[in-house]
């Protein structure tokens, strides 16, 4: 509820930060109330080009020490985030209203990712370090450079300035400059003072990590000559947007953005209709339905009394929550109202808050046949919203499944192990998505090294690649192969003596 | 000499490939005389829908089969193109003058690259096989479905129908649609007959491999619903066109380019003069200067002669040979003319052949100060033409490698291992390159585990990957990750029993 100047944390201004007069500023709003939440100045070009120019002096050193010692860096930044924990957590939730136990486990979650990825980091399998001593060559990868971060409105801590992306590139060893979201530009702030304070304490350079608020700041970062790569968790329309001014660069570079989806998930003939019905609500209104991998369409067996089930247990919950922003707010209001131009009909709709950005959790129905590639109905909704669709058989089935864009991630809900309609639907729907469970909903996504968060375009504009778990540093390195390098000249990763104690493949044989 | 009524060996019409009346057609010469070689029909709309349809059928047989399945597959082929070696080094050499010793080595080469990616296909680190059993997530690698390989004109086999790209994207699982190049269109259909046959008789589904002829039938792979990659090695022009059309599409694909570089080489102010100069010269003439990785530049330390002894060395080797296609000897040409044009002074040009594509042989020299970025001094010129250019202290040499583009490859020629230059060079030099060697040309370029062939952009389309080694199949998949999914519905390289004996990474011990 006030601006900059009244808030004594955030008057320690970051590189490249200025409050100057009669520029523009970003204002984060409290949802609950929809009253002014923080003020910050954008950051103007001149600010743009010193963060930029931090960055870049900074990432011979922070691609170039031992991988332990960025352990070490992001351990600090982890150990941070703990230590003003009630302090973040609070102004998060005064800027997103996502709720304090919530974000308590969200910080949790983002000091862990931030250790997760600082040990993948000093294991150095993601290297690749490959030697044949005859004929004489060794690859390993090598960090691209300093990297912009577009974090998401919905998880300011998990996918914010010290979310995935910032915590993998770091660890890969790439400089980061975070653009502040304006939904929490305020809590961006705050993020990116206290883990400079602990990079410095730490001993990592000058320029390991900036941040840039406004949005032109944050094209100019993509524009920028001194950027390697970009990361972004976010709508279709922002990922793509930068992704274009990526693609007009003299040097194009890449930009992995994580968009969100509609996350089918297919229930088997068999499955218990109560039990799946009261998750799917949990599942989707998770977050006042504000995930990217929200569960947005159920694809269910006829005759079971499925969508009857679903408007009854969104009925029953009766989940209160608000959207992130004004725009979201109105987005969500207007998505419902196209779903239902586009052949959806409303079983039931709960009641919204009377208060600040607002919106009513809803169960809609829609016959198969209108799920058509192209439609609305196949696209996100960003919201507390799923829509319902029954199929007569399996040949139904398919032709919807056949319609589906590329998602995050599916489900099928099957009647146990041995339902004999699992194997084929998950075959299926792993073409058309980067992660499919069985009788778990896809809403969680573990930082693991197994993990996969991505999918087919337009999931991602980088099918190839992850935005969580221990691939995800593999986004921002390339290989180098050195031939017939003396052994002094070669970067430690590749020296004989193996002085960071990596596994490498030598000769053939891994060890 | 002859038109495809002549000659009986393409009149076993391949897949998609039909000589209708008043069709256009694609015409090779042989370079020698300028004469026809071979004239081949182009295939009509209507062939590319069969040639995509027979891909996509064949997708799911191909991407599921055992790894070690298609490496019996790559293995016939293989064999194939040896029992037609003969037949099928006449036929390139005729159309493209490259002589018969280096392209049966060539032949070779190829034969061996696809048992290489065969063996990699079978030994399936690849696959990226993770499992964890808690919290139950399996990540693996998927084969994308139908790829479109753009072979190049200079390497018709090692980089050809059966090249780099359609040898790992088969390896990796995805049937191969083929665009057939105009310099040895004749040689792509017969390529393309020799390998279906052998995959015919190993009983690999019809559709595994593909073939369409014309620019407009290439054109239509790129659009196509069912191409889910592009790989493409040849000129920036092409390579770039195809990206931008595949960044058009409503579902976009990647397209993984390999294009021409410069190539730098550094001579430290110790190297041997003599010796730099006579294997500079034999580097960028090798093929007639139609490599890749020409060496197009190479910086000498000033005061030691080094353009003069280049030029020497050219005048005294008298490389004789002819370019590709009659337009690659026009771009030559002209391309000649634009560098001296830009500031070069040519020392040195050997006399040309006086029929077919002829061209000649030319050393140039600059300053080291007009060499900035955007000039073209420091673009591929194809053909058998080096810049020299002489740098007063490491300060220049400095200036200039800031000044460098993306490139393949890079070379730092030495006064031996101890040469205290050495290390500074080869740091920097990586920033800027795929591939760094010391007292070795960047010529050659070996299919093994710690190949990488690619580089920043413009190298490549995609700086992250390689088109050669065994790296090259990544570009082909994308990973899946199962979340407690049954044993029965997981990929066999997911299911305990671990049935294909792939490398997996449990539960953080990779065995």
């Amino acid at each position: 509820m006030y601006g900059l100047e009244d808030d004594t944390r955030i008057k320690h201004v970051l590189v490249g930060i200025e409050a100057r007069g009669g520029l523009m500023a970003e204002t984060s709003y409290a949802p609950r109330t929809g009253a002014i939440a923080r003020v910050v100045p954008e950051t103007p070009a001149d600010g743009v080009a010193d963060v930029l120019g931090a960055a870049q002096a900074a990432a011979a050193e922070v691609g170039s020490v031992a991988p332990a010692v960025r352990r070490d860096w992001l351990e600090a930044i982890a150990r941070a985030l703990e230590e003003h924990d009630d302090e973040l957590v609070a102004l998060a939730d005064e800027e997103t209203a996502l709720g304090e136990p919530r974000l308590s486990g969200e910080l949790v979650r983002a000091a862990s990712q931030l250790r997760f990825y600082g040990a993948v980091a000093a294991e150095g399998s993601w290297l690749g370090a490959t030697i044949e001593t005859e004929p004489g060559l060794r690859r390993v990868a090598r960090p691209l450079g300093p990297v912009a971060v577009f974090g998401a409105s919905n998880f300011p801590f998990g996918f914010g300035v010290l979310g995935n992306d910032t915590a993998s590139a770091l660890a890969a060893g790439c400089p980061v400059i975070a653009k502040a979201h304006p939904a929490h530009v305020g809590l961006s702030v705050r993020l990116a003072e206290v883990a400079t304070d602990a990079l410095t304490a730490a001993e990592a350079p000058p320029g390991t990590l900036g941040l840039v608020v406004g949005m032109d700041a944050g094209a100019a970062l993509v524009r920028a000559e001194e950027i390697a790569a970009v990361g972004f968790t976010g709508s279709q329309r922002g990922g793509l947007a930068l992704w274009r001014i990526a693609n007009e660069r003299e040097r194009v570079i890449p930009v992995y953005a994580e968009m969100g989806t509609v996350n089918p998930v297919v229930m088997t003939t068999s499955a218990p209709v109560g039990e799946v019905a009261a998750g799917f609500v949990g599942s989707f209104t998770m977050g006042f339905g504000q995930y990217c991998t929200k569960p947005g369409l159920l694809l269910a067996p006829a005759g079971r009394g499925v969508p009857g089930a679903v408007a009854a247990a969104l009925s029953a919950a009766a989940p209160q929550g608000w959207s992130l922003t004004a725009a979201i707010a109105r987005d969500y209001a207007a998505g419902l109202g196209e779903l239902l131009v586009n052949g959806a009909e409303k079983l039931v709709e709960t009641p919204a808050q009377t208060s600040g950005w607002a919106g009513s959790p809803a169960v809609l129905r829609v016959d198969a046949a209108a799920l058509k590639r192209g439609s609305r109905l196949l696209e996100e909704c960003f919201g507390p919203v799923a829509v319902v669709a029954e199929y007569a058989d399996a040949a139904e089935l398919e032709a919807v499944v056949s319609e589906l864009q590329g998602a995050l991630a599916a489900s099928v809900m099957s009647g146990g192990d041995s339902d004999p309609e699992t194997a084929a639907l998950v075959a299926r729907l792993s073409e058309k998505v980067g992660r499919v469970a069985v009788n778990e909903w896809p809403t969680g996504v573990a930082w693991t090294w197994a993990q996969q968060h991505g999918g087919p375009w337009p999931a991602t504009t980088a099918p190839a690649t992850t935005s969580v778990g221990a691939a995800a540093l593999e986004r921002f390195v390339r290989p180098v192969t050195y031939q017939r390098v003396p052994d002094g000249a070669l970067p430690p990763a590749l020296q004989d003596a193996n002085p960071w104690a990596i596994p490498r493949r030598v000769d053939g044989v891994v060890s």
